[in-house]
């Protein structure tokens, strides 16, 4: 995401509204990896790098793609400090606070490499030509798209179709709606100066939460019969729900699990190989509580909540739908990513 | 309750704790009005006037004593502001911002008149002799008490005996707990300077909630088979757990309403004349998150939780129990003391 209004690139992006309601900025290198190159950026395998925070929603979209596709031989992967300092992402989790790769220690260095002084905000997911140490792309929403589309030569053999050629006007649809009320419309309610301005974007989450629970009452998947794009957007706002956007954004006139379809839909989810795997709850609740200073002064990081329900039985295979349509489930998870327990229910 | 370190008189009270581990303040004023007069305050229709905010757990037992007493003739109401200014609670609910019986615009006025530059907090509940103007007691912990066994010759007919002789050490045992880890142990978590203070509140919260579930699990009251005292002190903390302890204070292993047997009791004595008659959730909301600055710096005011589920069956009749004893039920709410329709579910 871009995180210079969102999750904060450095803390005071998200402390110092005044009384301008929330914005998202857009993205600010919208270069494309392809599989011919048109940008200069040809898919390879071993060129790129993905940098992802795992408390970040947007990122977590490339996560599960990336996985889904079996693509973490072919680009590799840097896991940013959930907590920011004042320089923004940082590869403090690694071996001498330096991504052991590009040999940086902020993802900043990245976007210095790309363009001199540059005045943005430093956000995830972002790509990294490993030969060049430059910034690629930061373009969280055409990011996925290209990885189910542009690099499908290095795909792994059984990878579903994430987007459906036949189903992408119904797709593209879908994903609006949840992008303007439930992806983005946590952020707004978070981030709102104001209670008007609160109440608006309350409403749209909850109303847009409603439909989209009707929709799935009667269905596994948000269009068509197996999972797309559309669920991987709409699963990284709902696993976040309860832990985050629940308390902390005030979104809170029910938790997802009071929801039994969302609730279920999202269990399911995050049962199947690719997406549970890559969530961990405790760099979300970490980042987000520590992070956001403007609406946590404290820091204070909740224990809860209890996380024990995501492992429970959802029964949505009830419903049918085929998850990888004629492909298959991903393999296990690299060893060197796995979620520690501490993250995991 | 002593405001000076819990809910704030004025603001800075609880957003600037410095350090210091959060520690409620011992009642300043003591006295008590008794049958015998012996503190020079003798039980009298209409010479007292009860002073609370509805957003105050510790005000709120006597808004429930006092109804269940049929006490509302005998001791008249002064309702404050659930909104602190710096000169703490006002009656800015009132006709030209003063309390028609005592004529103050706040509360620290009574407060003056026991004491001139009285240097402490001034809190709710609060007890004022209304010839005189002199605040009488503000002893959260023994005013209850007294209303039921002190001011008996004015209790109505059927009133309930809310602290049995022969149970008494069984309710302050049971209350003492209940005080420790939940009553205060919510103020504990959500005015925690560190994060190692909040956990042990919050692990505090919810071993004593889990222990009090199980007792609750096969009897209807906590103690004895009739509504006591320790099932009021119960009620004023439970009834706002889901509005602000679980999200405010950051009390979020779980909502009340996900523990089946601790719902069903809260609902079941929600539904009991003398208790949900005399919560206002909105006062509630407005008074914590605009009030506690410190921990909600925006003063936005979450719109949820959604109350309706207070009004469903509970079914906690079939543990049988005589809610009243011997007794009977409390009659309707004197009309000018009805909760607005914004305060009720």
């Amino acid at each position: 995401m871009n995180h210079d209004k969102g999750e904060g690139a450095g803390t005071e992006g998200n402390t110092t509204h005044g009384h301008k309601p929330f914005k998202r900025s857009r993205s600010h290198f919208p270069d494309r990896v392809t599989a011919d190159g048109r940008d200069g950026w040809p898919v390879e395998a071993g060129r790129y790098r993905l940098v992802v925070s795992r408390a970040c929603p947007w990122a977590s979209r490339a996560l599960v793609s990336r996985r889904l596709l079996g693509l973490e031989g072919a680009l590799s992967l840097a896991v940013a400090d959930p907590v920011q300092d004042d320089r923004s992402w940082r590869f403090t989790l690694d071996e001498g606070g330096r991504d052991p790769v590009l040999g940086i220690r902020f993802l900043s260095e990245a976007y210095d490499a790309r363009e001199r002084d540059y005045p943005g905000g430093v956000s995830v997911p972002a790509i990294v030509d490993v030969p060049s140490g430059r910034l690629v792309t930061n373009d969280y929403q055409q990011l996925t798209l290209d990885l189910a589309t542009e690099w499908s030569a290095l795909h792994r053999e059984g990878a579903p179709d994430l987007y459906p050629e036949p189903l992408r006007e119904e797709i593209d649809e879908v994903m609006e709606g949840i992008y303007r009320d439930v992806n983005n419309g946590v952020y707004r309610a978070g981030f709102a100066s104001g209670q008007e301005e609160y109440e608006a974007a309350y409403t749209d989450v909850f109303r847009r939460l409603d439909l989209v629970s009707e929709r799935l009452a009667g269905r596994r998947y948000l269009v068509g019969d197996t999972i797309t794009e559309a669920d991987i957007r709409l699963f990284t706002t709902l696993v976040r729900f309860d832990a985050v956007y629940h308390g902390h954004f005030k979104c809170n006139r029910s938790k997802l699990s009071e929801d039994p379809v969302l609730w279920a839909y999202a269990r399911d989810l995050y049962q199947t190989p690719g997406f549970g795997d890559t969530v961990d709850f405790d760099h979300i609740k970490q980042h987000y509580h520590r992070v956001h200073t403007g609406i946590n002064p404290t820091g204070i990081v909740p224990l809860g909540p209890d996380l024990s329900g995501w492992l429970t039985p959802h029964h949505r295979e009830q419903l049918g739908g085929r998850p990888f349509g004629d492909g298959t489930p991903p393999g296990p998870v690299p060893g060197d990513e796995e979620i520690p327990a501490r993250g995991r229910p």
